[in-house]
């Protein structure tokens, strides 16, 4: 998980999905003195976080037009960034080297998850392109162990967090997702497909007696953090917030923080505890 | 799971939440010639199902005035049927009866819904009380092992169906939900406090490439089945069309159908299969 990029050179291309981050990474490349193009993906990428770089709109799909792009920009370094949802089949419309290179992920397309961007990263790397992780770049978003704002969890939280950590271990080793929600040992809500904000939205529904809870997010243990790091936003501490929880507990070093400063701001001014957990 | 009271008499007390089964239960029970008495829970238990029996309107936490009236109709089984939410302890207003078993229930309350409903058949248990499983009436309504309806899983399926037992195996040994959707091996959805419903709505939306999935209904292990049978209604089946699954598996014996004639209807007019898996 140590930066490993300080010293390289070259154009740093950006696969952009939604949100704020690949501006983050962006930003934190062209710090580095380094040149960046970004592929900013249709219907995902943000045009306010796209425009100011150097950048081309690409469908998904569009793969021979990916690789051409990348190439003729010098890219030696990928960086993969930003929620993409995994398209319909009816909605993919591959380009020749999109369907090339669909054909190459095979069965993966049908695995889990991580099946399928674990072999993303491999066909780039096949096709001449180091793929990097976004954290490699963002060191200054990682966390960090303990608490990141001004609250603690108490003995109870840590309990729950210690269950927590159970069940989404446990879910990670049969690769389902990254996160749950407890309140005083019960696991309210689990999270596969749906994402960690619908499944605050649940959990904000099925509260039991009593006060407290935590949110607990993990990488997945085969997860290919490259292509998909846990990420905690603003957006992730109202939805912890609007469901009564006491925090939210995360792997310092393996989760992203969207803007920390806001995650901090945000967490004290509602009451939350922000918890970095060490690395297991 | 074999039933054990068919020679068994004495009037037998059916606590009630929501839905049909209570009914059902009531006349099950009728029709083994023996007299039913129904403690019907306000906010859960339906008057048209509750109305043709003898009854009583009781508060969930009304313990005194619930032991009472099963005292006074000499009740020796009892049978707790009908999903009830767990109330938050502001609308509990237990009395004194009630907080008296809160309190022996002590940290249960707060344990898992195993925990909780464990400690509450063992509560009754101590008072006097033989809690019967309502399998043990309902034995037409428990299924049986392969295809219940005219369809049945073909490969895809029967791989998916696998995929899901181990999912609900490795949720139910940390007292989780009973179920999970998988579809071409991804784990779409998992179930925790929100109930079968939920899970299977939540399925609908984040469905992936390409047809098929499943739903997957599995008693947890250490589930105290006298107080709560996984069940399946047309209700289950019509969430599962909406969701686009080609069937739902259950174990057969472990699972309570409400309304088999009309849930076979319902499955076989969705083209969906209705699997009973034999116990493990």
């Amino acid at each position: 998980m140590t930066p490993r990029v300080e010293h390289a050179s070259g154009c740093v291309g950006i696969l952009a999905g939604g949100g704020p981050l690949p501006g983050q990474v962006a930003a934190a490349v062209a710090a580095q003195g380094r040149p960046v193009f970004m592929i900013a993906f249709q219907d995902f990428a943000e045009p306010s976080v796209v425009a100011p770089w150097p950048h081309a709109w690409v469908r998904l799909a569009a793969a021979g037009q990916i690789l051409s792009e990348l190439r003729a920009h010098r890219c030696g370094d990928i960086v993969l960034i930003g929620p993409v949802r995994r398209p319909s089949f009816r909605d993919l419309r591959p380009d020749a080297e999109g369907a090339r290179i669909l054909a190459r992920l095979g069965r993966a397309l049908f695995a889990g998850d991580d099946g399928l961007l674990g072999a993303l990263v491999r066909v780039l790397g096949e096709e001449g392109f180091t793929v990097r992780g976004a954290h490699e770049f963002l060191s200054r978003s990682l966390g960090k162990v303990g608490a990141l704002g001004r609250y603690t969890p108490d003995e109870g939280a840590q309990s729950d967090i210690a269950r927590g950590l159970e069940v989404v271990r446990a879910l990670g080793r049969l690769d389902i997702g990254q996160g749950c929600v407890v309140q005083n040992g019960v696991v309210l809500a689990v999270e596969a497909m749906e994402g960690t904000d619908a499944m605050l939205e649940r959990a904000a529904g099925c509260r039991q007696p009593g006060t407290g809870g935590v949110l607990v997010k993990l990488c997945k243990p085969e997860q290919e953090r490259r292509a998909d790091m846990p990420t905690i936003g603003p957006k992730t501490i109202e939805g912890a917030a609007r469901a009564k929880l006491s925090g939210i507990a995360f792997e310092a070093g393996g989760t992203l923080l969207i803007d920390p400063q806001a995650c901090v701001a945000a967490a004290d001014a509602a009451g939350l505890f922000l918890w970095g957990l060490a690395e297991s």
